[in-house]
């Protein structure tokens, strides 16, 4: 059968980045404190293409995935990214996998247990002859405001707040350190089962401990700047304000050294 | 050209319902203020389609909203329907419009003026002789909860609530109306602008008026239970909750008389 | 502490749904080939209230999720319900539970193997002594439009199309079967891995049987129609024409007998 | 009252941007056939934060889109930009609107005319003395895949692609301009009404213009390049295989000269 793909471009312009996009796979993550974890994975995958053919070959993205036996740690995810390089035949490659992690969390008084979920990402990139990893965190938190605080009577307006974290770094990182970076700048963390002690509790301490998304963003990139194996990061927080019904945002990005 | 739609059926069950989704248009709504506002729609249409027929003519829905030129309210909203049912030669007809509909609200403290935005419905059912109209509002309010604040030495946690209330009724309604009804059901209702003494306000206006999910949907089915001319309503309420990743909800749906 | 919930309302009317929804947390799900599959879920749990009472107890529905040891099959998920029901002392609840489940899929022509997703839905409601299982599935197929085919010179515009399935039925019911009976609906299944000589044979096959949404959904329907244990069903099919910006779809639902 | 917002961070880390996001509003966008045209944007406003101020005033974004008069056109969106910033006192300011925007089409045999939905945004940036306008559109086009249609004996797949075009440039450019590049590098375009010897004719040029989303990402990027007042643009296109569950995707970012 005739192989078109390889046949000459009509258009001689290079691709910067041409693959599959939302395959669903299931998946095996590192985990610190139970070894490793299964969950859910949707996953991009992509190469360059040089200027002189007219289409890559999609069906062997599925087919390293296929062919990948390791579960998600650095070593088996960077040789993941090596084999589609290779299938492909290509200069470049990158592999981005966002899955559900879970953690098990004790409330703050009773210390009753429950799952909580962050959305996590992670990306490979193959670019020559360097490889870079990227964790991703997203992290739901509570934030009392400050202002709200400060001028009322009684009362100030809280609400959930998301923390998008990104980071690169040298040797190796937990995603649960992420996940503590930005967890710990909110007013308080959130949490799946809260008895009416732990809610109590929950409470006065977010509002002893007020925070505009301003506040946020710098309690994230302000730990990430201090670990000393992170070497480029973008923080992002979103708060789903009470009083409106749009949000309030705040971002920073920074290479180290 | 051979009309394929019109053979007979490979397997004669007849279809509740076909037709298109998710077109997009220009439309123009009645608006109690000001007489009619822009907004942009997003439609599905579909009728029923006999157990001998094989297909439906898809394109005529279209032509149908070509064919259109009354804004929507009632009268011409009716129009609409029975003109899809001529068209598409069947026995019953559905239009269903969604589209963000926008009044110009007064903040409670210094009066600044601003846009809050309503994601809205309106459905018409032509069955046989009924034509009946369903109108619906997506309502972002704020609550305080109850039990946080009756526990705490200090604060209580908010969120941002969303009350989605439908109904049908008898003669006329406007939006604005079912709109009030679920906006007066929260802690607060939300603004797009408060300067600092409106935020004041606002917080402890929510602060001496908390309430949960399911005062928030009793306060709704209330109101539309005393609503003269309202026949059937259904009410949901989700809130965002800010000590937790998962929402809590509370529904009520009543054919009245 | 006080326990506003067990307050009385403020409004004396009964609420039919009250709970906590977009709950997530890992998940084993019984599976035909091999016995069980690791997933990951999105969770509603809900109970009735009664008019006297002003809240429910909400950490008590993730305490029953916590206390659920069993995996997902029909026996575990009805105690699941149950449990539900009486820790909140209420007289019904319904729980919901959204999950992506693999299949592993051979390709056509070259025998290739690899996943499948298809988003599920488990639905169980207690209602008095009745419990009632509800299993649904979203499965993608290709459909070649057979009106395109029939007039056009060459070639004829296919597309996705997403069939949504739910059923009710008497004793047990594997996912697979309702997997299989939209699956077998479309002009072709669609697949993650395809090698050339696939690509040939599941385009070749699809042409030599097109179809219109409509032809979809009865054929769905007769399925359910035939299948001896349905008692219920309801089939939605939704094309995302490739020839518009907008969708076509169908819908028959029936009660059975 | 007290001006939380202006006391002293408590992290000396300066903000890249902060501000409001997803906030709603009725819009007139300037329009190449008809002068104008009435539509509803997403809004998002931000400025930098410098690094000894803890929060920014956050109701002044709203202030600024509440005075701001004018119409979608650049010099209009020009000034809102410079407001917002000199409102917030900020270096820079950054401003986004995303908004369907619609064209009247004519469908390519018949003639019959209706409305196609492109979704657009209008990006403005003043950083320091230099404001640049990027504009974005998603454009719905058809695809044939050249390689189903060489190796199969009947028939190809095909599928709705969306191509996402973003580009700045020296002078004036017509949203209309770029949806026409996009529009012109699929199989063939996608109308919203189209007669039966309209979907023979879409079906049969389709079928005679096959492409792979490498063709599309290469065919829009040459337009770009080509044109004279283009000087950086980035080029997405993402394609729902017909034979799959996932996508296939192409991408090219250049700045020019």
């Amino acid at each position: 059968m005739k192989d078109i793909q390889s046949s000459p471009a009509d258009v001689s312009i290079a691709i910067d980045r041409v693959g599959i996009k939302s395959l669903r796979l299931p998946l095996t993550v590192k985990d610190r404190e139970h070894g490793s974890q299964h969950t859910v994975a949707e996953v991009d995958l992509a190469v360059d293409l040089p200027a002189q053919f007219k289409g890559t070959h999609m069906s062997r993205f599925v087919e390293a995935l296929e062919g990948w036996k390791a579960g998600l740690d650095y070593q088996g995810f960077k040789e993941l990214v090596a084999d589609v390089r290779e299938r492909l035949e290509a200069q470049n490659a990158h592999v981005t996998m966002r899955f559900p992690y879970f953690m098990r969390r004790s409330s703050p008084a009773s210390g009753a247990v429950s799952n909580m979920d962050y959305a996590c990402t992670v990306q490979g990139d193959l670019v020559g002859q360097r490889f870079s990893m990227t964790l991703g965190v997203e992290v739901p938190v509570m934030t009392v405001c400050p202002c709200s605080l400060a001028i009322s009577d009684q009362g100030a307006h809280s609400q959930r707040t998301v923390v998008r974290a990104r980071c690169r770094f040298k040797g190796f990182m937990w995603l649960e350190e992420l996940i503590a970076m930005a967890e710990g700048a909110g007013s308080s963390p959130v949490y799946s089962l809260l008895k009416r002690e732990d809610e109590k509790h929950v409470t006065e301490a977010a509002f002893a401990n007020p925070c505009f998304v301003e506040d946020v963003v710098r309690g994230v990139a302000k730990a990430l700047e201090e670990h000393p194996r992170v070497t480029w990061y973008s923080v992002d927080v979103e708060s789903f304000e009470s009083i409106h019904n749009h949000c309030a945002v705040a971002g920073i990005e920074r290479t180290k050294g």
